[in-house]
């Protein structure tokens, strides 16, 4: 157990800072640039000679003989200016937005894909060196979002691609989540072994167990996932807690109502009298906004400690969910049904 | 209720074709075209004075008077080229790949993603229409990954970014599916209604019931999100089953030794007695193994149908075998413990 147990402690924040996360590992050395002292003529030939045939990128940097940056040109403005003599200097424009090497891919994903950049230049200590020309940004951003995808499913982020990876690779990413979240659920046995009294006057209060936590982890993983993708895409911040909460909570009480009126409908053609069926509607909607708050709120806490927030995954919502649940079920039962009181 | 269940009926398969998922609602009409009779001289003009500048297209296109796509040329070989007479018809290549402007996003989603394309001609009937340029190229599958996302979260796919979406608009988008799911999974309490008489001879068996289902609906999740995401950036395909198949039944047979084991641990704990102990042990290795098969099989079934493997979400694998699991829960219970056989 000792393997399996540090594993677990080592996994979901480790995998994070991996170095095949950073910028450095994506970024192109391959560079075009260009003097202060450059003429439009000569810096025209320079770059020509240079362009690759399938990434032309809408602009040049320009910097000095060490190789830090000064400025940024667009080709069509020097493609397309008049006087060959003009000195690039005069032309250039300050540098705007660009990336260090050891920045996490993750932080800079929801920026690259908001802005849809040509190219970014990758600067250190002021010096250039290197770039993320399109065809980089996209991998970059395609990379991101398959580890967001995996980690939405519960699973540390695969190394290398789904095919090339061993059942062995595949193992060793899945089971730390699944022996997590196996040990976060052993407590639903627990919670049920202290409500055995009231399960075994009304036997019946058993048969809604899956139905109620099942709805309560659905409700809540439809939340998450659409946030943590608009966190991912940079359209959700941590300053929309506020409108994100507001919004939910209104959306769950409405959802709450419909799902609680079917479930009042299901516990009654399923016979099981009206105190059991309307302990099975009130549960439902008790669980549905009491997941929606927790749903909204968890993804945001993440980002604000610096944790992805995709790893609040469906399996996540719905291990939190069962347990809190349970505790929201038995307690409504032992208030409305009389043989429990 | 009648609303309800045509909404429910509507839900699934109709959004998928939606106007606004097609290629036509992201293409540019803003073209730089040139003609075969051009001179390499005069067509350099004609780019340099249409060009944008933050969208540098590696490649132009070649069409006749009448729109039809005669072929490309590289950027590069334009404004390398030495001779100002030489005619673009004797320069460029044939065209490779164009999309038409009918094609649903998530069908060309996978393509794009793998090439990295950086200008992707629209062509109907051989005439050209537009463009994606890698602006519209990223925006594309910027969004096919946000409804796959929401798709995963088993959510109908917004229509409008998260933050303008109404509690209303969410509302619609959610309740359908988390109708349909409640009416799948409305079934556990009929499977515990027949296994009643079980439950109250061993009411132990009650406990472990979210525990096993959720270890089962974890266990899935992660491997249908990993193969959606795969499926959806073009990494894997239906010609894949076999692989996948193999692969996901190795790796679930390791993970239900482990989990099995520490399920058995889990029971012991609990001091629910050896028999029910080994009943938990063994579900739990048939329920991963079981889980691991088809959330491999679903997905591929899905894309074979032309559905959206998305739609194979954590609430919908979870749904799925929380049923299933219970009857092979109670079967080996039955096998197992000799009170009940």
């Amino acid at each position: 157990m000792t393997y399996v147990a540090s594993h677990i402690h080592a996994a979901a924040p480790q995998a994070d800072i991996d170095l095949k996360e950073t910028v450095a590992s994506y970024m192109s050395a391959s560079l075009i640039t260009l003097r202060p002292g450059m003429s439009v003529g000569r810096a025209r030939g320079h770059i020509l000679s240079q362009l690759h045939e399938n990434d032309v990128p809408a602009q040049v940097f320009v910097t000095d003989d060490s190789g830090f940056l000064h400025g940024r040109l667009s080709l069509k403005a020097l493609l397309t200016e008049q006087d060959e003599q003009r000195l690039v200097s005069t032309m250039m424009l300050a540098p705007d937005y660009s990336v260090e090497p050891g920045q996490l891919r993750r932080d800079i994903a929801p920026e690259l894909t908001e802005k849809t950049l040509d190219i970014v230049p990758v600067v250190r200590g002021g010096k250039l060196v290197g770039a993320l020309y399109e065809r980089e940004i996209a991998a970059l951003i395609r990379d991101e979002g398959t580890d967001d995808a995996q980690r939405q499913g519960a699973s540390l982020p695969l190394d290398t691609p789904y095919l090339s990876t061993s059942p062995w690779g595949l193992w060793k990413k899945r089971l730390p989540w699944l022996l997590l979240l196996f040990a976060a659920e052993a407590y639903t046995s627990t919670i049920l072994q202290v409500f055995e009294e009231q399960l075994e006057a009304v036997i019946a209060l058993a048969f809604f167990i899956p139905l109620l936590i099942g709805t309560g982890g659905n409700s809540g993983t439809q939340i998450t996932s659409t946030l943590v993708r608009a966190m991912a895409v940079g359209e959700v911040g941590l300053r929309n807690l506020g409108t994100v909460l507001r919004k939910e909570v209104t959306t769950s009480f409405m959802i709450a109502l419909a799902i609680g009126m079917v479930g009042l409908l299901r516990a009654w053609m399923l016979g099981v009298g009206h105190e059991v069926a309307i302990v099975v509607c009130l549960t439902l909607f008790a669980i549905t906004v009491w997941s929606a708050i927790v749903s909204s709120i968890i993804p945001m806490l993440l980002k604000k400690m610096r944790i992805d927030p995709a790893v609040v995954s469906a399996p996540f919502i719905a291990t939190f969910i069962d347990g809190t649940g349970l505790v929201i079920y038995f307690n409504i039962a032992k208030l409305v049904i009389t043989d429990l009181a």
